[in-house]
């Protein structure tokens, strides 16, 4: 298969990168490095994205942002960074990939334990990841050309607890290759509208 | 108690006030009609509506729009109908209340049963509603003044069934008298952080 991993350079893409390149020709997509590049919330962006690669079977989508804030802090355009970038930044690589992609394509996003065991300050991202939960279950009803769509939700990553760890306190991170086996079950099986719970208690 | 129903002259909004004015004061917002009128999606109409309205315990949400339509047409814009309305409307009915309820008040939202049992053409509802579920669970860990948050997520409304029946084949549909008993537990209970789910099979 050939496959573009859109945020293949981060923490999570770069060990679905390993894991995938060993039976497939992979892809890495970045916003600055990688072997291309894209900018989610740029709708003529991800057009060139489908364009540059030809015969493209799946998209993985490991890449995303939201703002951490309090509650009683936050504002509106804070909520619309995660709106804008980490949700409809998928949403649009799924929307125009249809287009693009070979029959029985695949497409795997990412959201996140915090819609589920909630922290201080992720209420932007409990609500984008929540989002995209029910965005792929729906989605699945409706894809063409017996498309696929699933989206993996872990835990708070092993490798990303130096910074996370604050926040994360009693939670029981997850290594960063075992999340990446979630993304191989999504593109290499055959299952649809799934949502791949990894590394929750 | 003083309650506002934002949506209170819809079909599950008039239940709510129904069951509500037994026992508390209860005004009734709707866009063009109601005791007091707002649009939420406007700030400014969000925040008159609680200049105008003093010493209020309770805010229940019982409105929002979201667009319907097949996924290979759905266009961004069309999922940010969705994310404005619905969505954000209800958050910002939040936002802006937590600055003007009484200590120990309450918010009620509504989000619906398409993210847990997708239909065809619903992939925005599902979005959204997942969102809102996943923005309460969260902003209940943050509520100041011992405020409380809730969230109702009814299945497909007995009264709605005459427009919506051909896209909810097979639900069972819940009469609005029930539903509007999971508003009643949210603001004259004591529980917070929860998604009522009222009617699923």
């Amino acid at each position: 298969m050939k496959i573009v991993v859109v945020g293949g350079t981060g923490t999570i893409g770069k060990a679905v990168v390993k894991e995938l390149v060993k039976r497939h020709q992979v892809i890495a997509a970045g916003f600055n490095d990688g072997d291309i590049q894209v900018d989610i919330t740029d709708k003529k962006s991800i057009e060139n994205l489908y364009k540059s690669i030809n015969n493209l079977d799946a998209v993985v989508a490991t890449t995303g942002t939201v703002h951490f804030g309090k509650l009683e802090e936050m504002t509106e355009n804070e909520y619309y960074i995660g709106l804008k970038n980490k949700l409809m930044g998928q949403i649009n690589l799924v929307l125009i990939g249809l287009k693009h992609l070979n029959s029985r394509g695949s497409f795997t996003l990412t959201s996140g334990i915090l819609n589920h065991d909630p922290i201080i300050q992720g209420s932007s991202a409990a609500m984008v990841n929540g989002a995209l939960d029910g965005f792929v279950k729906s989605a699945a009803l409706e894809m063409p050309k017996n498309m696929r769509i699933n989206i993996v939700s872990p835990n708070v990553v092993l490798e990303a607890m130096g910074t996370y760890a604050p926040y994360f306190r009693g939670f029981n991170p997850v290594p960063v290759d075992i999340v990446a086996l979630a993304y191989s079950k999504s593109v290499e099986g055959a299952q649809t509208g799934q949502v791949y719970k990894v590394g929750y208690v």
